[in-house]
């Protein structure tokens, strides 16, 4: 559960009702002009259809489910594996990482590693590897560039739905009494024009660039770890590598006790290199 | 027949439809007001015109029947050919692929494994390929870039024409009774603006770019192929590689079945290198 | 002569007029208001001269008058001249591309063939033709910067028309009857804003980007073959490299005819290699 | 403390409240809306929210107390420090770095230079710290990323509200004594959006931004002097890269002395060489 | 003196003035509301110094007093001299340059090629160089920001200006003989945005942009000039390279008589090759 977006759209929904209350209106208002949300919807999601290949508009929910969910990466967890797996293949060898590679349940790493294991070259394996988190990428855009079509689309078929609210009501001039109410009404699809982008299109366009950037992160760091182990490189090194991939409030504890604890055993390394 | 094409247009166009007589007006008063019309498509494709080369202009129709037709790229079929031919040129050498490359019916991937076969150098081959993609991409630019141009310029005459009307109706604010009548007719300049952009314009403009990175997507996984089977690579391994161009929710079962079946294989493999 | 500038300036012009007559006005009624037009002309020119180096803002008609032509480039020709300079050079020699050379009338392939005569080092007179492109679009961006600029300042300086023109018709608001006349011409401002933008402007730097870029492409195949001819490759790898500069409709004859008739030649070229 | 960020904020918020009262206002009147300030806030904040990991969000105010710290950087004693170690390591080897390095309070530098003292080899140093830079970017980019998206979404909050205000004053035209009022009160929720967004948001998320890139700019002149300690280059020559990244202004003195005093001892050097 | 600066805003100053004029008012009306002037300076002042470090803040009236300067470069003098150094240079060795760049009063070629002549390896010279460009460009940034950023802000205050003004306007409903004037007045706040923006802000941030990419595109060439200097490149071939620089007009005479009269020197210099 993505707790960011369920808070932020509560303040949101809450702030408006709040505001709308206390101008002295109610939240049933908003859904007094039928038009203007059938407007809304069908005109900015028909136009972003029209943008996309069909598969993506069929994933529309798909989308809005993601921005609710949590991505589940650990990368702390998976730098500590990554580390044990440098060290056991430089004591036993690559074949060893074999049953450990098979175990594992994150895909990437799995096909990352078992090609290791099954002596792929180097340059391939990263080929392959980067190709596939620039292809994740690519798959990620088109729904990202969905929500941000949408947000775009959105306010102005809110002013299309004014604009032709306006003509309606500059036709009946002749009416004074209910001319207030009328553009009262106009005005409905200019707010759920602004409404539907600010609270929906836009944020769920930026929480899924969030989350597939966070994944790619993780990616590059598997990615970088899975090369370091094929070419051998010392554990510790490894483990510095990723933890570059940490943020300093991850690792803080880490790096003071390698400034301390470690130092000697670098030295160490050194002097054997 | 690109069906998103299809369904955006009959949602969107429905939707205003629904609005327009849920406002108590009807179809036809959109076309009450052929000044603004004539104004809008006339301003808006002429400054796009002086903006194109004229043969992009003359193509206008041919793009926007490319946003109704769908592309015909089989991405896994290319693939299993693919890895077929790298099979086939591992065990036969590369001349064996003449008669296969002279059959087939897609030009690019016929000309680059010509290219092959006929001994061209490798970089050669993958220049030579790379720049057929990009001079395509190219070419797409300027049918895209007609359409945002166009998309960007229609709103901005719909204003020119509302401005035009409103100065027309200000002149003569001494018969009030046709007053509202009059800006109503100069407002339509603006919705008909904002209307051809965010139903013509700029989603054919998105549904060309979409099509564009989708052909050049589908390229460079023939491109990389070609250069891997020239490299005479494991055809184990160029089924990997071009494997990463699918999203996971084709090559799902294809992923479990390697880590599973083809692991001894690749073992295997490992063992003979 | 551009036939592009012409037909769109034609058509757009044409749907302003008839527009404004179809409103019941004349054309003579956007002259009406000598101050919204100096202040557009002078306004938006002056800060865009401001923004550039003089010698640029002097040369505004000579890119009003580029807008106007066409690009003289034949890139067919050019093809079928590198290939065959590609061939006399491989069969007598780089010396004997001079007398060909000497009697170009285009100065960069001109400058290129006879660096490549007078035995300039390969990196020199790629790096050499590679600046010269890249500082002739450096050039071209000013002048394409100049009419962006242009088309920024204009409808801000026809809005700050407009204020100026309302604050002065707020300031005598006791005499009603010039009312709408005064309003009216506060909004000729926008609209000369919003016309020099969309008229001229714009669709200069639009035109000027365009017909950079196809200058640029003719040029970066003209140096591919300059480069591929001092290598010493093979006329038809030269010819084929080039042809993916064309758009497939005018290499589609070729294509055929090589895939048929040429593809034993090419036999045989890879039998001697 | 950044002294920038409190003169600029104490000049605009003085510059508004003196219009406010020559206007004939208060500052108090500002605050007469709470549905605009509710509104504004949550909405703006909720949107944002949204958008952004959880973790973002909390870190809030940690992100505008630091556009009220200064960078501690002292690029000009980094400097001199390099060159000192660059001096010693050439004189003495790089494992004499190891006691300066132990006591240095810089995490970054002394991480680096450790890694030198370790034995590390070049290019994975190098990796590393550019790693350490580029991710101290991508998570310095989430929080300017939090204040840009909430400086886009205020303004729009702002016209919601305005527009939610507007509705309710149109249902109510027949009590016109409090209409302007009413009225005021709806433009008070634009301009709670246009003050948070250009007081607050805006230019704490150019504020951060400046503050990443200087220190992004100072990590990267610590790291070209750690790689160039490790490979052992003249003191003199690592100087000399350095003092690049000083502007003109604080190394001119400098620049003078090496063209007059130093000149000899650079010519010294060259004759060893 | 830079002479665009000065014509372009005579130029649009006097429009504004006529424009004013023409309408009927004067340019004294333009300071009728110092509130708000005062609002516009310090809102937008204000902001941009938030945004930006304070020394950036400081400098603009230096960054003001540059847009009126001119740059003072000779690409073409420049040119000239590294010709004659790169061929003293090929006769006499590197270090005959020594007295000739001790003598050089520009300090980016003095400071190049007194490290060509003290012997510093060419890729460290190249990397030095290089960097002091970037960093060239980078505080100029700065300056370029400054003036974007109050750009953006000025309008923008210009909109709260008149928002707060209409807001007060709208309280005291029940004077309308006042009314008039007082929204004239309001809109004075728009009118001071929109002047500030157009006719100082942006045009100094696009002068200040122009002139940093001419400054660096003149120490590129000097730096591929000091780089072909070191690399003992035949001066005719260095004079070639750095020609491209130049514009077309200045050094059409050069190309002719390089076609025609130097043509047989390039013969007879391949022949000694």
């Amino acid at each position: 559960m993505d707790i960011a977006t369920i808070v932020g759209l509560v303040l949101a929904i809450t702030a408006i009702m709040t505001a709308l209350i206390l101008d002295g209106g109610s939240p049933a208002e908003l859904f007094a002009a039928p038009a203007a949300i059938i407007l809304i919807f069908g005109g900015s999601i028909g136009a972003t259809v029209i943008t996309s290949p069909l598969k993506v508009g069929l994933k529309l929910p798909v989308y809005i489910m993601q921005a609710f969910k949590t991505n589940k990466f650990n990368t702390k967890a998976d730098i500590e594996l990554l580390t044990k797996l440098a060290d056991k293949a430089r004591r036993e060898g690559l074949l060893a990482l074999e049953e450990d590679s098979r175990k594992l349940t994150d895909k990437f790493l799995k096909k990352g590693l078992m090609m290791v294991v099954d002596g792929v070259e180097p340059e391939q394996v990263s080929a392959i590897l980067e190709n596939t988190v620039d292809q994740m990428r690519t798959r990620h855009k088109q729904g990202i560039g969905f929500f941000t079509a949408a947000g775009a689309f959105a306010p102005t078929f809110g002013i299309i739905g004014t604009v032709m609210g306006l003509i309606s009501v500059l036709k009946q001039l002749d009416n004074p009494a209910a001319l207030g109410e009328a553009i009262a009404s106009a005005f409905l699809a200019t707010l759920w024009g602004l409404l539907t982008a600010n609270l929906i299109y836009l944020p769920v366009a930026g929480k899924l660039k969030a989350k597939s950037e966070e994944e790619a992160h993780n990616r590059y760091m598997q990615l970088e770890g899975i090369v370091s182990i094929q070419a051998g490189e010392n554990p510790r090194v490894v483990r510095d590598k990723l933890m570059a991939y940490l943020p300093p409030s991850e690792n803080k504890g880490d790096a003071d006790a390698k400034a301390e604890g470690k130092a000697p055993a670098g030295n160490a390394g050194r002097a054997q290199a």
